[in-house]
Formats: structure tokens, sequence, C-alpha cells
């Protein structure tokens, strides 16, 4: 049962400690079957050397198990929000990346300050606001992910793939689990020069939008012509 | 004699290069065995490279020599001292780790700036007070354990499993030697991240109680539910 | 066709990760034939570990496809813009470095601090102006040619090889593909120490001339007598 | 010829990449036959990876030529007045390695922070004066020598192990070229922190002497008892 996407999603997993993004099990990766409505997520605290396709965990999207004998992710309610709100996307990436990692401490969204930023992100990355006692108190995990949705009121997921939970952390998305992957390499790499430029130089100013526009559309507008068709 | 000790200790030793946590040989991992009051530990001044089990070195509580042919780590009496006032401790590291130190040289402890921290450390990382230009001249390693017990005289050594020393580097501990290293890597972490949130905001403040009792909670509470069973 | 140049602006391409230089497909190289007026670069968007000889693009100065199966890399009227004003240089690499794309978002020249600078490069590092946004609007990539052509108008590109796009990242040239790669990962290296050196101290001035005179004159001048004849 | 202190060099030379200390062929390690007067070198701009001991070159104290097919290093005369002013040593090693470099860059002397330096370091690792515009057109390297010794007036070179020469970049050396490469290692972990823990608190003081005393000597001292007889 869905074997495919267990491979995709298993190896989005594993590509997660080859990228640096990861320190023992601090992260996890899902992708999701829209026709059937299910979830494939990593389980919850088992090293990622060890991990196969038998581990991972298929849930559905009121989050009763499906298939697996492990505990899914402790994060999946959060993704399980995504998926339910955020109805372009295919896959989801958590990690505590350090980068991205020191922007959700510092309560900090991450300015648009470079071209390598416009080609993946539409704008600043935003960071969500910190959760109130009640909502730490109560569904913690789904409250995190109601904050996110929050955070995107008006904003299309796909042109900005991320978000910075304050205090916490960042999640990234994507068409599919491995294109999540690649933007939470970005969103790493992206938030490391942001916090160096603003070291140089404090008080920079994002790009102009005419920069922006240019190179988020070359890789992705209609007109889009970087890459192979 | 202590096979199973031994080949933890040893292993636990070789994790440390492997974790980016030494340089050439500044640091040691010991192991105890409660029952029959022995500690293993490695020897002074060997190269990681070349540790066998035939190397480590099995000590007493009061630091007699039980087994081995080499002299044991010079910092073996801080060990002692912490096993005979944590009793709940079973494995000790002590490294010259970059990220660790740097906040030794400041002289500051290390606050709980996010999740990461909160997943395992229950508040904020303590640094020692300086000691006396007596005790530096009198059983100097003896009494570097003594100012660490001193520093936690009302906090469970289990839910702050580790500590900075003052201008010297830290100690981190666990159930096991495993656990001992994987919080010295831990400890590594945070200490790296919050000095990056500091530089890219000062005066941050740390997490709120709900949000460190939360995450410590989820994952070392009564009521935990991170990871399986 | 071309073959020791496809070679050599292969091996260059795949130079580049292996110094870390690039995250994914961020970074291209290509080589000239002077006789021929041809020029060899790296197809777009096509993954470094995956790309053969077969893969690269042949084409003209005036970016007429001669050669390949695939779209050139959309950087490719930067270079040819290069070639065709910077007569004396016979390799060009572009990539998103990370401490050399700090300084082009902090929009900042990079000053000779050291003699390591002093080696490779004879004086600071220019950055160029940022493009209008009729620039942009435009040919965007030709225009970001031109504006380096525009930084460069009274210097030596053999003397100073390479630039810093702002907001954008590094350009760097040398008398073929290899000598290119190689001052690339010098400019990323005099990037990352110039920026940590004002950290630690805020205002340092430029070495004098005599220092940068000596230091590039011993590996570059007329009587230069570092390597080996 | 001195086939054994060659096969200490070669190798000592190779360490340096291992350990991350050099980019590309920016540095050198010589060793010193006191007794036969001779020097062993490094060969000026040679790829490490292509290196053997055929390579290398052997010089006398005034720097003749006695044996090899390659130039020296061009730092060959720092090396000669080292030699015959610090007798005690038998290995030098002089490398642009990023954390020392940005002190030279910045003209700064290393202080001792913390017990890792005072492991090795018998003080703060000192800096030079910058050269005159006369001995920079002059004999520049002999030079370069001339105003190490001059730093050193008062200092045993045995107890504080290495220089920053400002603007340029660190020498280090030891009884023997592996200990000058040790010690290379130790003096960039011990810039590196310094670096971070001025960033983390400026205006930290250097530990006190008593604690320098106690690391020091209990590695170096007449009374040692780190590690094994």
């Amino acid at each position: 049962m869905l074997e495919i996407l267990k491979k995709e999603v298993l190896e989005a997993n594993l590509e997660l400690p080859r990228k640096g993004l990861v320190t023992y099990t601090w992260g996890n990766v899902s992708g999701i079957d829209r026709e059937k409505g299910l979830v494939v997520i990593k389980p919850s605290g088992v090293a990622y050397e060890h991990m196969s396709m038998d581990d991972l965990v298929v849930i559905d999207l009121d989050g009763n198990l499906v298939e697996g004998h492990l505990n899914p992710s402790s994060d999946t309610p959060t993704h399980l929000v995504l998926y339910k709100k955020f109805l372009e996307i295919g896959g989801i990436v958590h990690t505590h990346s350090s980068w991205a990692t020191i922007w959700a401490q510092a309560g900090r969204s991450i300015p648009a300050l470079g071209t390598t930023h416009a080609d993946y992100f539409y704008g600043h990355i935003p960071v969500t606001r910190g959760l109130t006692p009640e909502e730490i108190g109560g569904a913690y995990e789904e409250e995190t992910g109601n904050v996110i949705v929050e955070t995107f009121s008006d904003m299309n997921p796909l042109r900005l793939p991320g978000v910075i939970v304050k205090k916490h952390g960042p999640f990234t998305w994507g068409k599919s689990p491995s294109e999540a992957v690649h933007n939470a390499v970005v969103l790493e790499e992206v938030a490391k020069m942001a916090y160096y430029a603003y070291q140089l130089t404090p008080g920079i100013e994002p790009i102009d939008d005419p920069l922006l526009d240019k190179h988020f559309l070359r890789k992705h507008g209609e007109h889009a012509y970087y890459g192979q068709k």
C-alpha cells in the first residue's frame, strides 16, 4: 500500500541527515496521497540510520492509524493541520536545523536580502506568533499547525514554502516530500546568509520588488525560463 | 571483568571524535557499575584512534587502581566526586567542545532560548563559580567536582544533565555513558544556537515556563509521549 | 568538437561542489576557445552528480546554440558580455557561495585586509552598483554583465579576477576555467576572513601598498618568485 | 640522506590539509637536523596531494641548496632565521589558517581566555609589529623572521610555541615537525574560541595566573602528570 509514496518519504527523511539538517532524530518528513486522503510519516524518535520503509506510519487526515507498528512522529498533528488547510502541498518537513532555529529563538522573520532567497521564497519568510499558555497546555501540536495557518492567512503557501515557528524551529513544504526537503535546505542556507549579512552591516534593506519578482518568476512563474523544460 | 561496561565506555569515547566534540585527546568518558562500586574511564592522553578495551582503566570510588596498565584520565577525581554525589547518574563526559567552551570562557550560563534546549535541559545550563587560588593549588581536579556539586545544590542532575565549568569547559552526564555523550552533543548544539540567537538579537528572553514544561515533560515526564514505548 | 575544453569545463564545474561553493545547482562554469570564438557552458538547472560532457552546451559569442541538447545556464548572457569585454580571460565562474554572497547582500566591496587577499587580488574586490528596474525588467542577465564591465572600467580583470554583484553573488574569472574556480575558492576564503576580522575589530584598515605590492607581485609580477618555474 | 627527517616532514605537511589548516598550497612545514645543520622543507607552490619525499628540499642554515630538484618554499628565509635564533625548536609550521589569520588581520594578540589555551601556551599568543616599507622592500621573508625573533626577545619559544605575524598569518613550532603541526591545530582552535568568547561577552578577562600555571605545568612542567610516562 502506498509503496511509491513510502519510498519517497523514506528517501526524503534520509536526506535530512545527509544535508546536515538534523541532530539525532530532530526532524521528520511526511507525504500525502491526496486521492486516498492518507499521510505517510516518520515514526517518533527512531534513528535515521536504522529506518526502513516498514517503520513508516500511515494515517488518515483525522490521525487514525491505518498501517504501521510504531508511533508516528509526535509532530503528526501539525502536519495534518497543514495538509487540511494548504491543499496545494504534497510534502512537509520539520527540523531544528541550526540557522533557521536561531531566527525562531530570536522570534524574527527572515527578510529577502538577496537573489538566492528570491529564487525560492517570494518575500520574507514569516515567523509565527508565540503560542498562548492555553494552546501549549491543550492540543499543543495541533495548535502549532493552527498558528502556522493563521500566519499564512492571505499568502499562497507554494509561493512561500516555509515558516519559522517562534521559539521552536522551521517547517517547510512543497508539491512533494523531496521538494519540501529541498526547500528546507534552501531555507537553512538563506537563514545563514541573512544572519551574516546583518552582522556585517546592520540595517541593510531587503531587495527591491523588481529583483524579487525577476528571480522568483524566472524560476516559478508562468514564463519561467530557468532549467530544462 | 566489567566487559559490558567497558564496551559501552569505549564506544562512548570513540563517539566523541565522530561527533566533532574533541580535538586530539581533549575529552573523556567514564561509566560506573553501581553494584560493584567500580568506575571505567579513558586513559590519560591516549589517541582515540588507537584506543582498545584493554587501555581502559578500572578504579574504585576512592580512586584506587583496580585494573589497567595505563594512567587514568587526569580528570578522574572530578568524575569520582560526581558519581559519589549524583547517585542517579551512570556515565560522565568531559570535553573542550568549542561552543560550550566559549560560554565557559565568557563565564556565562546558557539560557533556555528554545524548544531544542527544553527537550533535554529543564532550565538554563548553569556555569560554576571560578575556583579559588587555594582550590586550584590544592586537589584541583577534585575541587572541580566539588564546585559542580555546589552549583547543583538544589537541582536534580538528571533534569539538568550538564554544567559549564568557568574558564574551562563542559561536563555532561546521564543514566549511561552513551546518554552522557548524547547530552554532550545536545549541549554543544544548544550552546551554538544560543550564541547565534543572542548575536542576532541581543536581549532576547528565555522561553516561558509553559513551553519549557511542555517540551521537557513530553520527552522525560511521567506522561511522556515522545518516541516509542 | 572542443573535447579538451569540454573536459576542462566539466571538471571545473564538478570542482564547485567539491570545494563547498554550491548548494544544489547554484553555480556554473564556462570556458572559451578564443580562436574559434566558441564558449562551452554548464546546462541550466542540471544536478552536478549526473552531469557528463554531453550535457555541456556550446554557443557562439552571440549566444547562438552550436552544439548540445540542453538549455545553457540562464546566466549565459552574463558570461558572453564578460568574454567580449575582458579579452584576456579564458574561464568564468558564477556561484552563490555563502561568504561572498553575504558581502553582495550587504552591498559592500571586500577590502584587502591581509596577505592572503594580496596573493591573488591586487586591491579590494569591488561590488557593482544595483541594477535599475529597467535593467532588471529588460535583458537582465546581459545587463548583469554590463554592470560588471562598468565596474571594471579602468581595472585589469586579471589583476582583480572577481567581482561581487550587489544583492546577488560573486563572479570570478581567470586564464582558464580551472583558474577561475581557483579564484572563486580564494574569493570565498578571503570574504570569510574579512567578515571575521571586521567583527573582531571594527574599523581595521586595509594593508598598506608596499605589502599589497610585495605579495601580489611575488606571485604574479614580472619578477615573480613563488612556486616552480 | 636524512630519510627519517624527510618522512617526518612529509607526513607533517600532509597533516595540514587533513586538519583543515590549508587551502591549496598555503602552508609549509620544515624540520631540522641540528647535528648536521640541515633543514628539510616543502617545495614552493606544490599541491599536497602530489607531494612525495623526493619533492622535499634540503638546505643548510645559510639557505644553500643541498638536495632537491624543486625550489624551496618562498618562506624558507623565515624558517632559517627561527632555527638560528630558537635553538630548542626542531620543526616549524606556517599556514594561513582562517581563525589565526583573522587575528593577524586585526593586528591583535590572542589572550589566554581558558584552560584549553593554557594547556599549550603559557600566556597570550603575541602578534608582531607590522614590517616597515624598507623591510618589505628588502629581504622580506628574512625580515619576517627577524620581527618574530624581536617579538620573542624575552620569552621561551617552547613555552609559547606560536606567533601571529601582523596582516599575514601564524607561525608555530615545536620540538619536532609533528609537534609544530599539533601546535598549529591548537592555535587555530584557541583563536576560534577566543573570537567567539569575545563576541559573546566583549571585555572578558584572561584567566588568572594560578589557573594558567596549573594547566600549563600539569602538562609541561617538571612535575607534569598529564598523559602516560
